[in-house]
Order: C-alpha cells, then structure tokens, then sequence
C-alpha cells in the first residue's frame, strides 16, 4: 500500500525543505553541502548581462535556449568533459584555468572543422569543497575567453556532486555552408602541416606535477605553464586555411600528433610520413634532452595546434597566407599510398612506424 | 631547469603506454580502471549505423558534428546533468532508466519551447565500478527513447571518475521560426492547464526507496515506479498548443508545479491561482492520505507534464484540439494581476500562498 511507505519520504520532504537548488528529484542531502546557497542569485551572477549575438532568440532563463539560423552556415556542436584529479588537478589548474580549459577544448573542435564558434552551455556538478569564489573563477576562465569571439554563455545546468568536479562544455559553431574540414580529406602528395610547436603543454604539466601552480618559475617555464594552462585554440588559423577553397584533412592536436595523425590517416585510408628534422621545436624545450623531447613532442597532446594536409600546389598559396596574418605553419610530412599508418622519418635509422597508441609501443 | 623534471614524468608517460583513452592529458592511472576498454571499439558500438535527419552532414567520427540548417525554423537547445547517488541511485534507476531519464528531461525542455527535439550529445563520466554491459544498457535506454523521435546521437565524450557517474545530455530541437513558447506569455485573464495529473514520480520514488527496483511491486505500484524511472516527455502536446498560435506561457514540470508556476508568475509579472479541487488526481493516489498526496502534487516534481496558461477565449479551442488527439488537459487554475505570487484556493480556508521552495516554507 502506497500509505505504508510515507514515513519513508522524508528524503524527498528534506529535499523539498532544503529547496529546490539544483532542479529535478534528489535522493540525499548534498543539495545542501553545496557552496551555491540560491540557485537563482547563482543564475543570476553568471546570466550574461548583455549578448554579442544578435541572431540568439532566448538566451539563459527559459527551459531552453532558442536562436535563429541561417542557411548560408551549417552548424558546428560538440562537447567535452573535464574531470578534477583525472584531467586537472587544482594544483596544476586554478579555477580560472579550468573554465578557460574546458571551453578552449571546445573551441579548438570547432576550429578544426574550418569554423568559428558561437555560442555555449556549461554543465558542471559541484562537490562541496568547491567554494562560490572558485566556481565564479572558473566561470570568469570562460566568458574571458568566450569574449574573444563573442561567444555567448547560453545554458548549462549547475548540480552538486559527492567527490570530484565534473565540468561538460557544448559548444555551437558556424562554417560556411558545405565548406567544413574533414580528417578523411586527405590525398597521397598532400603535404602534412602543422600551426605551431609541440609539446610544450606536457613540459607545463611535468613542471606543474612536480612544483605545484602557485611555484616559482623562470620566464621560460611560465611559457610552458601557462601553454599547459591556457591554450589558444587555432580558430584564425582554421578560417584561413578555410578562406582558401583548397582540398585538404584537418585536426586539432588534443591527444598528440602520434594520435591526431592516424585519425587522418585512418579516415583518408592513407599513410602519413612525419620528418623528425621537420618537427618545429619550441625555443623553450631547446634545451631538454632530444629523446623525452620527441615524447612530448609527438604524444604529449593538449597542444591545441592544428594539423593537417594541402595539395602540395597550395602549399604556397596557404603558407603565404598564413604569413600575411601573422601565423605560423610548418611542413611536417608528406601524405602516401597506404591504409591508416604513420612513419616517423629519422634522421639517421629510416622510417620508424608510430603507435597511435603512444610512445611505448612505439618503442617495442 | 626542464631536464631536472624529467624523472616525474612517469605519469605523462604512463598514460601514453596506457593509450590515448579518453583524449587529453591525464594526471591519474584511472583510466585504465575504466571498464571500457578500447575507446575506439566503445566508440563504434554507441555510433549509430544510419541516422533519421537527412539534414545532418556529419555525425560522429570527427572533431564536432555539423548539419545544415533552415531558416524556417529556430534552434533549441539545452542541457541537463544527472548525478549518481544524488539525483538516483543504482536501486531506484536500472542503467537503462538512467539513459531514458537523462535524454527524457532534456527532451522536455524542449517540449517545453513549443518544438522537437531533433539531436542528442552524450557526456558520461564513468567510474570503475560501472560495467560495460550497464553502460551499453544506459545508451539503449537514450537510443529507445530518441528512436521514438527519429533523434540522431551526433556526439559526446566519454571519460573516466574516479567515484560516482555523472552524465550530462545535450538536446537540440527546431520550432517553427518565430513560434517560441516562453514562460513570459501569462496574462491576467488566461487559464492555467496541466497536461496530466502530477505526483506519481514521487510516489514511485518513495517505493524505489524503500524496496529497491528488484522488488515486487502490484500493477498499481508499477505505474508508479515506471512515472518515476521513465517519464514521457510531452512533445505531441506541446506541439498542438504550438499549432494553435494562440498567447500563452509554458514550463515543463521538472521541479513540481509549485516551482514552476512560480517561474511563469515571475517571468509575466503576474500572480497564477491554481484550484486545489480542480487538480486531477492520479488513479494511482486515491488512496493516499490528501495532505501527503498534496505535497507531492505540488512539490513532488519529475512529472515532466506541462503547465501553462491560455486565453480564456481559446480554452474550448486547445481543449478540444488536444481531445481529437487523445491526449489530456486539465484547467487547473487562473492567472491574476500581480508580481509573481502562486496561490492555492482550499476548499475550505480560500486562498494560501505557495511557496516556490517547497511545502515547509508553504507550511509556515
């Protein structure tokens, strides 16, 4: 009988009690752990006062949000996921860090399909030794970043969590109609090009790992940190690269070039051969030991840079375009006959197959 | 000095032998906690062989989806997150409950617009204590419902936690350009409905917690616990009351009916007076004691029908086109001049005010 189970539901009358902070059924108390105290002054604190956007119908304070299209773009989405102690630690990432981290992955998505981005949601479940100060820090990490492109923060969902951080970012964007960049686009006699150095991100972390965000550090390994910290995602780079109307793959660097190189080849059914002596070496890795180096290099990922594949006609063109704007872009390699694989050329041993799956089994 | 640090590398480099995952830099071993094994294999068993919308160009497989757009109609868009152990529990939700409910509150809010939900993004941290059979389990409990709407999944990220699951849905949807339903549309004058009857989600919480979803329940019961493990978001409604284009306000109950009343008051600066006799009572809480069945009525939350408001002229219009479609609408109450204040006429004491946070504040 229904009856027999309402001394039962003092969890639900707790809850209701307690208010209803964070939307929905919940089944324990730790509504009430959370640093957040009103739901609607939070809402409020991080509602945009004003929007770039002038296509954007309804932003946040509805059910949803509502924003008129235009069928001269297609539209871009994607989402990723940051998890405290297995992406970022708060000792390596301040709150400010990882809101500018967890739209910048984003970002850099949209900007490896030849896009820009346009707007975004954050959903993010909050353990109670999250203070109110460090969450508004990390919502900070994203509009200040977000203003850059007049981004606008649309929608999300703030709930509480029992252990550790979570924070999910979707991300909208825009690519003209029918001109987005695909990985499978790549050709045998493209040439591999890549925006800029790599592995500095993992250099930041190593250094991170072991002092700590709040450390001392040099000039040199501030530039490390700050690469790991917050990276720029590549978007003028891809509208370039876009504006050019020339055939070619396109990917941003978030795992390493080991791994962002066989996700071209694979989908092109091709080989690409990367050139070691070719690999541009960041001024501030020039003095780290070659083999750790060539790690970082091509596993260490979260580079954010993009890498990709041109007519070697274009190369030229795109190069010189690139220039014009005051971007990098660097030959890496060159596209072959194959079905999926990547080669490392040495300079001395020859051609060397790399694992996607990272640097060990590259070794054996 | 970069080659001092070298040496404390090993968890970078641990992470590289591991293999990339689950993208980007990692701090921690847990990814090979992570039952899935092999992103790439997961990834292939979640992608969809073929999807509904021809307007999609691409879906998963690269950096981000892209579709085409159509300026006749408006874009919608939101996100939710449910939270393990607080907003259900593995012996309230089976895997499959879980995936139905994340992708069922997010289609409501889009109900809850006037549209239809069209696409869908998954975000899922995953502890290790998670199977990868109730992991396939939670996507078939989204893919079964999303089925029903012809949605496509077009993305997500897939991560490890290292304590309790945490997933978060994305939901796009289309309106007709323009035909937005907002919470602002409340006029004094209209009439209140509700599409069904409200509290069975909470009742069915209330056994859950108590029995556990392994333990026999009566049919009666059943109806209950399935209210609260897998609600039907009211997509055919909204639509007939958009189709209408008649004024009017409207919320989808995620929260209980004394919230989000309150939201519409507040959102029209205008004060709503729901009718106590006039709410329709389930089959299922007759029985009930009337104080306990009242709370959870206006307090219990999940129903996921809607509440909105309609001229008083279009009542019999609405009423009758939701009829020939077989579907329910109640008139529950009427909206007043005020500044977003919530009612309840008694039967009895005439008029008590409702509080938006719940039934203690409303007690007092």
């Amino acid at each position: 009988m229904i009856s027999m189970i309402l001394p039962l539901t003092f969890l639900i009358l707790e809850r209701m009690r307690l208010g209803l902070l964070c939307g929905h059924l919940t089944l324990r108390n730790s509504e009430c752990d959370l640093m957040i105290h009103d739901e609607f002054d939070w809402i409020n604190k991080i509602k945009p006062k004003s929007h770039y956007q002038s296509h954007l119908l309804e932003g946040i304070g509805d059910d949803a949000s509502v924003y008129k299209t235009d069928a001269s773009y297609d539209e871009i989405i994607c989402v990723d996921t940051l998890v405290e102690d297995v992406h970022f630690k708060k000792t390596t990432l301040s709150p400010f860090d990882i809101g500018h981290k967890a739209l910048a992955v984003n970002i850099s998505d949209v900007a490896a399909m030849g896009g820009w981005p346009v707007f975004y949601l954050v959903s993010v479940a909050i353990p109670s030794d999250w203070s109110e100060e460090e969450m508004e820090e990390l919502y900070k990490g994203m509009s200040s970043l977000a203003e850059g492109y007049k981004m606008d923060l649309i929608g999300g969902d703030t709930v509480s969590t029992t252990d550790k951080l979570v924070i999910s970012v979707t991300v909208t964007g825009r690519v003209e109609a029918g001109k987005r960049l695909l990985r499978k686009n790549a050709l045998p006699g493209d040439i591999v090009f890549v925006t800029g150095s790599l592995g500095k991100s993992a250099a930041g972390l190593a250094l991170l790992l072991k002092r700590s965000r709040n450390a001392h550090f040099t000039a040199r390994e501030k530039r490390l940190t700050i690469a790991h910290q917050r990276p720029r995602p590549k978007v003028e780079e891809a509208r370039v690269i876009n504006s050019l109307n020339t055939r070619g793959a396109l990917n941003d660097i978030s795992d390493g070039i080991g791994s962002e190189a066989h996700e071209i080849a694979e989908a092109s059914n091709v080989s690409i051969e990367l050139d070691e002596s070719s690999l541009p070496i960041a001024q501030e890795l020039q003095s780290v030991d070659t083999a750790k180096r060539l790690e970082w290099m091509l596993f260490g990922g979260e580079d954010f840079e993009l890498v990709g594949t041109v007519r070697e006609n274009d190369w030229e063109l795109l190069s010189e375009a690139m220039k014009k704007e005051g971007l990098s872009l660097y030959k890496i390699g060159t596209v072959k006959e194959g079905r999926g694989e990547v080669w490392l050329k040495k300079e001395k041993n020859g051609l060397v197959r790399l694992n996607k799956k990272g640097y060990n089994h590259f070794k054996s």
